[in-house]
């Protein structure tokens, strides 16, 4: 994947421009690998918040390069100038709306570098949308994390200009993680596309009662979700073809596959659907809150991490 | 999940119906963990092969279990009424075909002894589809294992009658699976479900030329499919709520998923976009033959089962 030779980001500056959850995860990210790292963002407060927020994925990625500690260093940064100066990468993690991200990349235009990057973790908007924003959109790929960014290895890619792009997919990589390119912008990238299709299903199951929200989460787990933690779809389907592979897999089976995705549903998420999701959740997490819940993702995901190495 | 009390299958008299892959890897499984595993094939060449398919997932096994060795026997069978005799449970793995299998049925009920389980391996087929091919369907359960059996952890369980089913899950709890159970009978039970509607976006987006075949595996495999090997698709959701979890989800994000849902694709699969998925897996294969491909899969599941332990 990674196209470039880049070996670390010790030589990088990158700007980090929100010191939200996401922006912090970043943030965490490029630090522990040794980065010099400018966070802005346009309130003090959450500024002042970017140490603790980042204090827990650091201890999470010190755990999981088996204690070795951050090498790079951060810096808070209240003017957006002092951010950007000579930043190789600014990864923006604004809301997700599209003029608020214009009106940003019409301050950030003309402090970039010549070659900078300008990279949106955006995950509802794509780069056609957030272009107009631009006088020169060659400076702006997409560059979308999959929660939480320091602990998934995913970002998704896509942008016009391939001199930037493998500058991009080469800093992430040294960073740990797999950059994946989209050939064309998509709604949803690729990632939370398949995220969607697959969740459409899991709702259909729970809306004509087939399955527990529970049962429904413990088949995936237990099940695809851990092969595809192993191996992707396409290529799973490959190996279902026996010797023949993908082609005796569509020769013997495409036809049912096609018949199978005509029996799947599409649900409405009418009131009394979203009461069975929320009631399916809730016994599911019997009595974990939400910080509980994200400890054990976080967690698992670590030891998952650790046993790919 | 596991409602029964059941703490080893040491005591358990398994019959395995079809020495193919599937019977092989369930016999390897059962033999591990103790059981006495009677193996039966209308075939004697495949009932001959058995050993030699076995020894593969047995000596997985081993490896998952630090090298603990398998506690059980196994024996082959020429005869059905002999591998059915006293047995608890009967995994029937034979050819996705009704006819085949109710003719099967038709042999095997008369040697059932009291409160006997026949457990189908089915994947394509329902319970419903089986059940006419018995006097009494109670004693008939569908348990789909996800393919390969001895590893991936999930078995799905349909059936009628309570208290069977409640042994069959103590039966499969304790030889270290998973068992998820339906509500209603339904093609493709859950986890083939979500991954025909997961594969369904994921062909789309070759189609629409959106991203590679390669590219979308490892979006997967590095995105969605490493957090559902931790964490289901609902309680991902309720995460994904804050503090309001799924309930917050649903307010501030269903319309979006609802959204997102009308613009998943349908595709068909045309001679062209055939070719393309099976171009692409071969570019993304490298060279590597389905054996090694296998191989590299079970490692991979292997190192990530050794994970959550």
């Amino acid at each position: 994947m990674p196209r470039g030779v880049m070996q670390s980001v010790e030589d990088c500056q990158i700007a980090i421009l929100g010191a939200g959850l996401i922006g912090a995860s970043w943030a965490a990210l490029f630090v522990h690998h040794g980065a010099s790292v400018r966070v802005w963002d346009p309130s003090a407060e959450a500024l002042q918040d970017l140490e603790g927020r980042m204090a827990g994925p650091l201890a999470q990625l010190c755990d999981l390069s088996s204690g070795a500690a951050a090498t790079g260093r951060v810096s808070q940064c209240n003017a957006l100038e002092e951010a950007i100066a000579d930043a190789d990468l600014i990864q923006e993690n604004a809301p997700e709306n599209v003029a608020l991200k214009h009106e940003l990349y019409a301050r950030v235009e003309p402090l970039l570098k010549p070659g900078a990057i300008l990279a949106s973790s955006t995950s509802a908007l794509t780069w056609s949308e957030l272009a107009p924003g631009l006088a020169q959109p060659d400076c702006l790929i997409t560059a979308h994390p999959f929660n939480p960014p320091h602990l998934v290895p995913l970002v998704e890619i896509y942008g016009r200009d391939a001199a930037r792009l493998e500058r991009a997919e080469a800093i992430y990589s040294a960073a740990g993680r797999v950059p994946v390119r989209l050939k064309k912008d998509a709604t949803g990238h690729i990632a939370n596309r398949l995220a969607s299709a697959l969740w459409r299903e899991a709702v259909h199951m729970v809306a004509e009662d087939i399955a527990d929200v529970a049962a429904i989460d413990a088949a995936l787990v237990h099940g695809p979700g851990l092969r595809w933690s192993t191996i992707g779809a396409h290529l799973a389907y490959h190996l279902g073809g026996g010797d023949a592979g993908m082609a005796g897999y569509l020769a013997h089976l495409g036809p049912s596959q096609e018949r199978r995705w005509a029996t799947l549903g599409n649900p409405t998420l009418t009131p009394e659907l979203c009461a069975a999701l929320v009631d399916g959740v809730l016994t599911e997490a019997y009595g974990r809150d939400i910080k509980t819940l994200e400890r054990q993702r976080d967690d698992a995901l670590i030891a998952a991490l650790k046993a790919r190495k």
